[in-house]
């Protein structure tokens, strides 16, 4: 079994600039995760063996990212009782607007939890905050982290 | 084995006034067709079955509706051969800008042929374009439909 | 302390109708919460306390509804560890664009979980998952929901 | 007659570097075709010639591809039984938005297949699964292709 | 040969009360018309004789109104040296920001001369200015309608 | 009295790299013209005095060039009879979204002949267009310039 | 000489059920104003004298309200150096966006105060807030509005 | 007591060179500024006290620039009576649609005075519009800058 709690997915190797950023707040709050590429369009049965899995591999959060037509985050969330983490990847024509729109308006029934347009960030913080929900040090953590955050802007203007 | 040729499916019963209008041109040029439920989102399973027995029952092109975040077409696509015509279905907000990004911007490698937001009579047509190509019989009665609908367009505005 | 782990709070009044659907996979898997009204234009003071409390409260999920310039979730995730999950209300001419614009592109170390327009529903789905990642019993019902929805979906059209 | 099924039209020179990408999955799957300049706007009468002769040349599916206000694919649709795969061309400003809303959203009763902005891949790959319907050693090939289009997908992330 | 100047064109006799505000100023201003359905998908070979005639026929300046991939304006100014003036008609999803689209975003080379969406009474009061550049009596009606124009806007506001 | 019958006014110096394509047709077909500054916003004087006194100069059309909230074509329509022709110059972030909607959703009563974004050839063909109409001699030089256009389209694609 | 401060001023009579929201902040907070219909399209001879009397008159803060292509509030901003509220009136196709787009994309050097697409009643608020600057008593009275309006926003929500 | 009459604050230090422009006019007219890094988000107590002291400090008027899920200029005229003006920031994907989006959208009761994207020239001048209302002199250098600036713009187009 996996000592990972996240799996960050993306639908292609290319999507990597853009999900590398989840791994910075993972790191600096101590979460463990792993890395995949899974395809809901050119992979499919590994998506589905992805989502049979993952429970019992120890994941507990999901962070899916995908542009276009992007169908990743969503078919994991219909595959699996853990929460999904979605995160549309910019696009070239539409800026990521079709990602965006492929990802957050889910149906009602099956939820995800959608990012800011390339916030993979943002997927990694909020993956370490449902996990803190049952976790009081990594709670601790993140809560010192937050502190450190925000006294690291300055007042001052650079001009 | 099934004597449909084209099956028509859809994520939710509530696209069925939607899609309805596929079966104006189906009917008209004598196609035979199917319709069911199957949504990517709510029943991944009856999904992924549907597309492993498609072509073993003698469909050979497949129409999907969906709206929102619509992940039906795209995913039958990944998972057979036949053609897949999609029908972005309207939303409440968006009204099918949603359906329509979530349908048409598939990546490289698995293609959908995307109608207009909630053309289902054109789906319905284009179904029976494809298979006319190896039907010369369905052939002459499409050239023949097209001959009557550009003869049913009067040329007089009625004021 | 509050028994409540899920608090629902939403801009304004006129809001409810469209948050109220959170209540049914709440209620649907044993999930307790309360509702509150906290504008975070029109009461900031009000959002200031609400987000210092929380926590203590023992709440420990937050579903934060508004529409047009929804600053609320956000503004509640700069101020609390706890996870928010923001549903972006319709407004009357841009019809929630322009409160999923407003919710979901939130910047880098500030995330909240953004579900689809109007989408009260998943926003109670997803504070269930989450909610269900230290709750084995939880987890239990949540499967157990997810498999009869999946069941209720009749794969006969009914025309 | 030609031996070509497949004609690859655009509505100018400026449109191949888009349009090549047609080419790789039709010579991948062996199917031939021919390209051409034709302009609905510059050269009306070529694509009235053009059509009226697609099909006795033996031209069973025609890929076209315009940027802008893009008449070319309903235009051709409009004069001719055969499918018509459309490909927006990505614009200077409007980056295909343009391109997509002029081709996709055609009246009931004249259909075209559209693919995703500056997507040609998909439209030689759609193009050539409408002809593998009538021709199963094409349906052998498309299927090794999707076959070994999976597995060249690596799970492994490149870091 | 006819004496109108100006005909309106539309493709589909659904145009209709959309168009028919076009009649409006060119009836103030004494300018004749004729309106006739054409169609450019179903009615290809019509649009093709109509712009073969327009000309000859004595028609100076066509109005062409069309809604969702709308190219019947466009279609009609690459066959005919005239000025077209397009007006997009507004669609049931997109409200006519397709038909827009398909309209304005014309190629280099082939002109229209694009109004508001659904503004077909502009149309007609563009083609009366277009008219009036070679009609001294026409331009004095025009002046005197601008007038009057001007003078029925009230100062006071009804409260 | 000036000879020009056409006038190219731009909001700004910065949109004459755009509103150069113009000169183009014009000269191509013979049609002489001024070019001028004139702010709607900057100098609304001068724009009062430039359409009180272009018909008495000799202007006959005019072209408007502006970017983002673009008044320029629409207040040089409220204030002559003169035909006007709109070029909605791009924008650096909206690309021209924001100056197509300023100029062509114009009200009823007060028209402009819009063109595509930054598409100043064609305003430069209009203008060409709609002084043909009392201009025989350059109606010949249109339909000319037309044929001679079609057929510099090569059918050959060059790959 | 007038007694109001605030000169409300809008593009046709059919922008009063919009503009007249305005009117409910003034009289809170015991602002005087007036009521206008100014047509920048139709009586740009009334826009140049209200522009040119306004500061003489006493007028300190000019409300403006116009749809579609709305260009009143730009052309008084650039015919006066008193602050321009503008208010973009919802349209029946874009819901406002053009009229948005219209307004808040203003050139450097000639600036509006934008609201909300609707929002008149933000813009009295507004225009009450820019006189309080110079106003102690006003500034009071603001104050005491704000308490009251949240005083009146009660925490429990009426199921 | 600060001399400043307006403050200009920014959600990040990178808002800099974007909010920068709003120096150009303020020093033009000699109205004194600061300039501050507060963020709604990252640093809700700053922005908490910032808002407390801004009246006693002597602030008369606030300039607050933000982009994406843009919450900043909202929040300060949640807690305060001054006049605040937005300026939404361009974005990387979005290009500042989303930042105007959650600027500009205010609810009733809380306003902002809201500028083009990336547009602080024009919110440093709306900042002396303001002012000047109190303040003759302010006034005098408010005509006679715009009288210059007028007087900047040639007529002659410099091609």
């Amino acid at each position: 079994m996996s000592h990972c709690q996240v799996s960050i997915i993306m639908g292609s190797q290319s999507d990597w600039p853009t999900m590398e950023g989840a791994l910075k707040p993972l790191e600096a709050l101590g979460v463990e995760y792993e890395t995949k590429v899974v395809s809901a369009h050119r992979t499919p049965d590994r998506l589905y063996e992805f989502c049979q899995q993952a429970h019992n591999r120890g994941i507990k959060v999901i962070i899916a990212g995908a542009g276009g037509s992007a169908h990743l985050a969503g078919m994991v969330a219909a595959m699996t009782h853990l929460p999904v983490i979605a995160v549309p990847v910019s696009s070239r024509d539409l800026k990521g607007m079709d990602s965006l729109m492929s990802m957050v308006q889910m149906p009602r029934g099956v939820a995800v939890a959608c990012q800011g347009i390339g916030n993979s960030f943002n997927a990694g913080l909020m993956a370490a905050q449902m996990l803190a929900l049952g976790d009081p040090a990594l709670t601790e953590r993140l809560i010192d982290w937050r502190v450190s955050q925000t006294e690291s802007v300055a007042e001052e203007v650079v001009r």
